[in-house]
C-alpha cells in the first residue's frame, strides 16, 4: 500500500476501506507517514467528504491507536455528555451531579478553553485545589462513591486523535464533518462511556455559526457512534448569545452553584434539565427525555444534587468552603460596570464577542499552554428582553489588568445591542435527534 | 498573513491574490513555510483550482525564486519548444538544429527521463562526450556560433518548481492544470525564450490521457504564458502509440540523425514538420506554421540542418564518428528478436506498455538517481498498418541482461495488437491552439 495512492483515491471522491484507513492512521500515529503527507489528505478528506461507513471505521482506528479506560468495574448505565463548545456554557458543572443524582454514572472527561470558549477543566481548576488530574483507580472510586468524576484525556487516550488535531489545526482541515465526528466520537468511546449525548451548539458563540451544519454534525455524531453500535443522541442548541449571566472560569462556577441550589437563570436551567433528560433516557433511566426532565427538576428541588456537588468537590481536593461561600474564591482586583448607551431593549448579546472579551481578561488561552486566571470574566446584569435606560449598569467587567478591562470593556459594548424591539429569548434546545 | 488562512481561503474557493501568492511562493522557498501547510494548500488548489490570472501570478513568483537567464547577448528570435513527454519522442533531436537551420535561436533546457517516458538529455547523453552542462557563457557561445544549444535546467533556475515538485510527487497533487502550468511556464521563461511552442502529448504513452485533459493544458499553457506577456502556441499530439520506431536513448539517436537525412518515418516527420512550422511562426519567420513547414522541409532536402547537428554535438563535445557511422555508437550487449503470434495486421502499439519495457531495459529510471544505460531499448518493426504473419519478426529488443530481456519481451509483446482490421496511422497532430 502506497500513502500517495490513497491521498489520489480521495482526492478522486473514492471510497476508502478498512484496512487502508488502519494503514494511514497507525502510520501517521507512529510517525511513519510524514505531515507533509497526512495534511494532504487531510483536505482531500475535508473537500471530499467521507461515507458514514469511512467515518465509523476512521474512528475505531483512532480509539485502537491507544488505549481505552476499563470502567467496567464501575456499576453502569454511564453515560456522558459533550458539548462543542460555547460562551458561559457550564451546563456540564451542573448536569454532572444532576445526572448522578437520578441514578445514572458520569465519567466526563473534559478539555480546557480553546479560542473564545470556555473550558470545564478551567473551571473546576479555578476552584481551589480542585484536581482534574485523577488516576485511573481514583477515577474509578470517584465514580463508584459519588456517581460522577470530571477529569482531563489521558496522553494514552486516542494519541492519533491529539496528532491528527495538531496538523489540522495549522493546515486549515479542521472544517470537516467526518473529521470532526471521529475526533469527538473516539475520544468519547475510548473513555469508556456506554451511551452519549451530544450538545451541538449552534450560532455566533459556537464553532459552527449555522444551523445546517450543526445538523450535519448532530446526525453524523449520532449515526457514526450507531454504526459502532453505541447508543447515542444530539441536542442542537442556540448559543448565538451566552448561555446564562456569567462568562469566566470561577464566575462559572458560582452560577453552577447559584443553578443547583435552585437560583439559576431559566435559559441555563431549561436547557440542563433536557440534556439531564436526555441523559436519563439514554441510560435507560426513563422512557423519554420528557420523562427525565422531571426527575431532573425533582432532584434541584430535594437538594440532592448540590449535596453530590459538594461530596465531588471534595473529593476532587476542591475547597469545599470556596462553592459554600464563593465570596471566597477567587475574584479579579478590579470590576468595572458598563453602562446603557441608550433607552430600550436588550435586543440581543453577541456571544461571540463576550468570548472574545474573556479571553482578553485572561478567562481563556490565545495559544496552547497560556496560563488563565480563575477570577476574571463577565457579569450580564441585563440579558435579552430587559428593558434599559441610558446609564443602566448592563454587565460587570472583571479583570487583572486595567489595559485588557479596557479592551474588555469595548468588547462587551460592542456585545450587546440596545434597540426598541422587545423580544423574549427563544428555547436553548432548538433540534433533536434521537438514538437510531 | 498567516499561511493557515490563505490555504483556507483556497479551501473555500477563494481566489489568492498576488501578495498572498508572492508569501507563500517565498515562504516555503525559503524554507519558512513547512511542508504540511504546504502540501495542504496544493491539495486545495488541485481540488479548487486557480483562475487565469492567479496561474499567471504563481508562475511570475516562481520565476522570481530564482535566477533568469540573461540570452541579451544572443541574436533573436529565440524560440523554444517543450514537450509533456511521451514514449520515443525524439523530436527534439531534430526540431532544434531544423528551426536553427531556418533562422530562429534554440536556446533548449530539458529534462531527463520520467516514469515511462524518455528524457532528451538522457538521449543526448548517448552520445560518448556530449555534454549537457555547459556553462553560461559556452551556453550562449554555442546559441551564437551554432544557432541552438540543449543542456539541463540549472540549479539555480527556479528553485521553487524543484521544490514544490518534489512534494507534488509524494502528496497526490500532480494532477493540477494550474500546477503544471505554472511548473512548466517557469522553468521556460527563466531560461530566457522569447516564444515557446508547447507539443502537449495526449494518449497512453502520455501522461496525459484524454484529450480533454491535454486540451485544458494546452489553452492553460498559451493564456497565461501571454497573461505573462509572452507568446506562445501548442499543438496536441498523439501519442497512443510509440512515435517512430524507436525507443531507448542511442537508438533514438540513430532515428534522429536518420530523420535530419530525410530518411525518417514519416509519422515522426510529419510532427517534427508541424512543430517546427509554428517555431518558425512564433520567431516571425514566415506568416503561418503551414508556411513555416515548407521552409522546414526544404532544410532536411537540403542538408544544412544535419550539419547543424554535427557542429552541435562537435560543440557539445559529443564523438561525431559516433553519428557519422551509428554502428560505433553505444549498443547493448543482447538483441532478441520478438515473432509475430498470429496473421493480420498491426492494429496497435500500446506506447505505455513499450515505454514501460524501455524502463525495465535500463533506458529510463524506475527513481531519481538511477543511471540510465545507453544502448537498450526497442526498435519496432512492424507498427500500426503493417501486415504480418505469424513468425515475423516485428520488434527488436536490445538489453544488458537475461532477465530483463525476458520481462520487456513479455512486455512489448503485449503491447502489440494484432488482429484482422487494417487501418493507417492517423496524424499526430491532433489540435492547435494559436497564440493569444
Amino acid at each position: 500500500m502506497r500513502v500517495v495512492d490513497l491521498i489520489m483515491k480521495k482526492r478522486d471522491g473514492g471510497k476508502l476501506t478498512a484496512p487502508e484507513i488502519s494503514f494511514l492512521v497507525q502510520g501517521f500515529t507512529r510517525g511513519d507517514i510524514p505531515d507533509y503527507q497526512f495534511s494532504s489528505l487531510l483536505m482531500a478528506i475535508v473537500l471530499k467528504g467521507m461515507e458514514p461507513d469511512e467515518t465509523a471505521v476512521l474512528t475505531q482506528k483512532m480509539i485502537d491507536s491507544g488505549d481505552v479506560l476499563d470502567l467496567s468495574g464501575v456499576p453502569g448505565p454511564l453515560v456522558d455528555k459533550h458539548s462543542t463548545g460555547g460562551v458561559g456554557d457550564k451546563v456540564s458543572l451542573v448536569l454532572a451531579p444532576l445526572a448522578a443524582a437520578c441514578g445514572v454514572r458520569v465519567p466526563m472527561m473534559s478539555g480546557r478553553s480553546l479560542g473564545h470558549t470556555g473550558g470545564t477543566l478551567d473551571k473546576l481548576e479555578s476552584i481551589p485545589g480542585f484536581r482534574t488530574d485523577l488516576d485511573h483507580g481514583r477515577f474509578v472510586q470517584c465514580l463508584r462513591e459519588v456517581g460522577y468524576a470530571m477529569i482531563g484525556q489521558s496522553e494514552r487516550v486516542v494519541p492519533a486523535d491529539r496528532r491528527i488535531y495538531a496538523l489540522r489545526d495549522v493546515t486549515g482541515t479542521v472544517e470537516s464533518i467526518p473529521l470532526i465526528t471521529a475526533s469527538i466520537l473516539s475520544k468519547k468511546f475510548a473513555e469508556g462511556a456506554h451511551a452519549l449525548l451530544f450538545d451541538v451548539k449552534c450560532g455566533s458563540g459556537a464553532f459552527m455559526k449555522g444551523i445546517e451544519e450543526a445538523r450535519s454534525l448532530a446526525r453524523s455524531l449520532v449515526k457514526t457512534a450507531a454504526g459502532l453500535g453505541r447508543k447515542a443522541a444530539a441536542v442542537i442548541s442556540d448559543m448565538d448569545q451566552p448561555l446564562g449571566r456569567k462568562v469566566g472560569n470561577f464566575l462559572e462556577v458560582e452560577e453552577s452553584v447559584d443553578c443547583l441550589q435552585g437560583r439559576g437563570p431559566r435559559d441555563l436551567m431549561d436547557l440542563t434539565y433536557r440534556l439531564t433528560g436526555w441523559m436519563l433516557a439514554l441510560g435507560g433511566k426513563c422512557g423519554s427525555a420528557g420523562e427525565g426532565e422531571e426527575m431532573a427538576r425533582a432532584r434541584i428541588v430535594d437538594g440532592s444534587a448540590w449535596k453530590l456537588f459538594l461530596k465531588n468537590v471534595a473529593f476532587q481536593g476542591g475547597d469545599v468552603d470556596c462553592v459554600l461561600r464563593t465570596e471566597k474564591g477567587p475574584h479579579a482586583r478590579l470590576t468595572r460596570p458598563l453602562k446603557a448607551n441608550g433607552d430600550g431593549f436588550v435586543e440581543r448579546i453577541d456571544a461571540y464577542k463576550v468570548g472574545v472579551a474573556a479571553v482578553v481578561l485572561g478567562a481563556g488561552r490565545s495559544r496552547a499552554g497560556d496560563r488563565v486566571l480563575p477570577g476574571v470574566g463577565i457579569t450580564l446584569l441585563a440579558v435579552q428582553g430587559d428593558p434599559v435606560t441610558r446609564g443602566d449598569e448592563i454587565a460587570l467587567v472583571h479583570g487583572e489588568e486595567e489595559e485588557k478591562l479596557v479592551e474588555a470593556c469595548r468588547l462587551v459594548e460592542s456585545a450587546y445591542a440596545i434597540g426598541c424591539n422587545r423580544s423574549e429569548p427563544g428555547p436553548r434546545a432548538l433540534e433533536e435527534t434521537a438514538p437510531q
